[in-house]
């Protein structure tokens, strides 16, 4: 048979290849593969099920090198967790399936654990279930999380209108770099001739390890909304990157968008990494990911609201379909935005 | 820090071990870890969702030598379908989550849909998402299925009675079987030094292989259990073996038991097999697993009514607290059944 090469398709690609041949049959199947999550009507009321899912596998997603098991099971727990928030919803439960090899003992299981269960308790969420299993290859992590949102308040990817205003929480860019210094430091590491094992000193750069092994989502920023009385168009976490998911958005709600560089809020630690690195500041913050950050549209009546909303950053607005997708410069120039999704094939 | 190895707890030690630490928070959280899929109750009334998930690690769980893509994908869905019927439910939702790795062309990964969707519309089932990413490690597959069940009528592993009826569906140790036979003619191929690469002779085997790699969920035995009357007392499937199984109903439910070896359902090529390998068959059909047939228990009051209900068997019978798990031999020797499990690491 023909084989295709799966990079000719991209992550992305890849999906809508496959979902081509998805048909929904059961009635309570609102909304399946292509959000945040899927929303499921157990209830036949105004409740509905989220459902979501995510695979971290050992080299791909996570490095033990430099990786502690209780962050990694802290992180994994909270992407989930994460996009339930990004639905507008409330996360409720968790499964949590493990495949661990032989260099795993107990003790490191219950690390990792430890993490979910730290994740799951700030936020409430229960683990209801599972499998554990030995692997051959590694550490393997696979969590789904089950939330519930409400009928009119579930923002999903497709609902932008042309002059909403976009918003994105906390700020962008710092798990990136929080990233490309753990790698430096490993590289130093490994280069060690002499052995010496000189610990890496990360003294001032606390803010941006942290966001690399230990991202929070923002379940405070769904709570300042509803307290609002602001319930977002559109809506999800930032994991790929900025950029990447304002062409989700975009794409998904048919429409342009256009933002501002001098808006987009990015932290003094990771523009001075970004220096140290010799990196373009602006790329990091919109190709960074990992952020676990909330992106997402708001009517412009609620400017006024929005602009009170703790930690929430207006960057920019959405511009009609066929507009184009455009970042605007510090000195004026519209520059047309790249998606970049997923490059690990 | 101290290094306990996993397998001085095992499987059912560590997840064990793993749960004490977990407690649910969410009223919607009924039933958590240590049944075929946890309980939620996203409706307040009648209706409850069922939730399980499954993860199948290449060299682990299945090994591509022998195991066509599309075959592959069709026993990753049905077993996750298998769980919600064992739960007496009826699924719904699946997600898919798959690491890739650079052997996969598209083609590969659409075979391997191809069985997941084939597997899926059988039982009505609608695939809602899930997560691709590269591997570096093998394939890589992560289901979590979601179905409905109805308060009084789901079957929880819990529930066996005294005196209750012990019955199961089609037949046992088939797929285990089918399994030792690949096995054989995959080391006869690799042994192969003339390189001549002749086909294995499957004649007269077609069912004990197609039981190992082309399972069915017992969709059909719900239904016609549902159609008599009939709500188990306990339920699960069998994935482990039929002894591992009957212990975990017995330890959950605080009873013993007593199955009759001439009662346990054994079909011909199942029983040729063993004698062409030199097998103890009882051992096979106790102790094989992967039949994915349905282990439930009926009031003895319901003794004619599941006599009537094709394709299940009645096996033997629930006995008191501390009265211990046996198996009568033919030749009416008692003897203590042993629980086997997950043997991986």
């Amino acid at each position: 048979m023909a084989k295709t090469e799966i990079s000719t398709l991209g992550e992305f690609g890849l999906i809508k290849h496959l979902a081509k041949h998805i048909q929904l049959e059961n009635p309570s199947s609102e909304k399946g593969i292509g959000d945040d999550a899927a929303v499921l009507n157990y209830t036949g009321e105004n409740k509905r099920a989220l459902v979501t899912t995510d695979l971290l596998l050992e080299g791909i997603h996570f490095d033990l090198t430099y990786v502690p098991l209780k962050h990694l099971g802290y992180k994994a727990a909270m992407v989930n967790i994460s996009d339930i928030f990004a639905m507008n919803g409330t996360p409720k439960q968790i499964t949590v399936s493990i495949g661990i090899d032989k260099r795993f003992g107990v003790e490191d299981i219950e690390e990792l654990y430890a993490g979910i269960l730290l994740a799951c308790s700030r936020h409430h969420v229960d683990v209801v279930g599972g499998d554990t299993t030995s692997s051959l290859t590694g550490l393997c992590i696979s969590i789904t999380c089950i939330g519930e949102g409400e009928v009119g308040k579930i923002a999903y990817r497709s609902g932008a209108k042309q002059n909403d205003l976009i918003c994105v929480s906390g700020n962008l860019g710092a798990a990136y770099m929080g990233l490309q210094l753990l790698e430096r430091e490993k590289r130093l590491f490994q280069n060690d001739k002499n052995l010496e094992g000189v610990q890496p000193d990360f003294a001032g750069k606390e803010y941006i390890i942290q966001r690399q092994l230990k991202p929070e989502a923002r379940g405070d920023i769904i709570k300042a909304l509803a307290d609002a009385g602001i319930v977002p168009t559109s809506m999800m976490d930032i994991s790929d990157g900025l950029s990447s998911e304002l062409f989700h958005i975009c794409d998904q709600s048919k429409v342009g968008c256009n933002i501002y560089e001098d808006k987009i809020p990015i932290d003094y630690e990771t523009a001075s990494m970004a220096e140290e690195f010799n990196m373009n500041l602006v790329t990091a913050a919109l190709n960074g990911g990992e952020d676990y950050e909330l992106l997402f549209t708001v009517p412009l009546e609620m400017h006024e609201k929005i602009n009170e909303v703790k930690d929430v950053h207006v960057i920019g607005y959405i511009t009609e379909a066929g507009a184009g997708k455009y970042l605007t410069t510090r000195d004026g120039a519209a520059i047309e935005l790249k998606a970049q999704g997923w490059v690990h094939i």
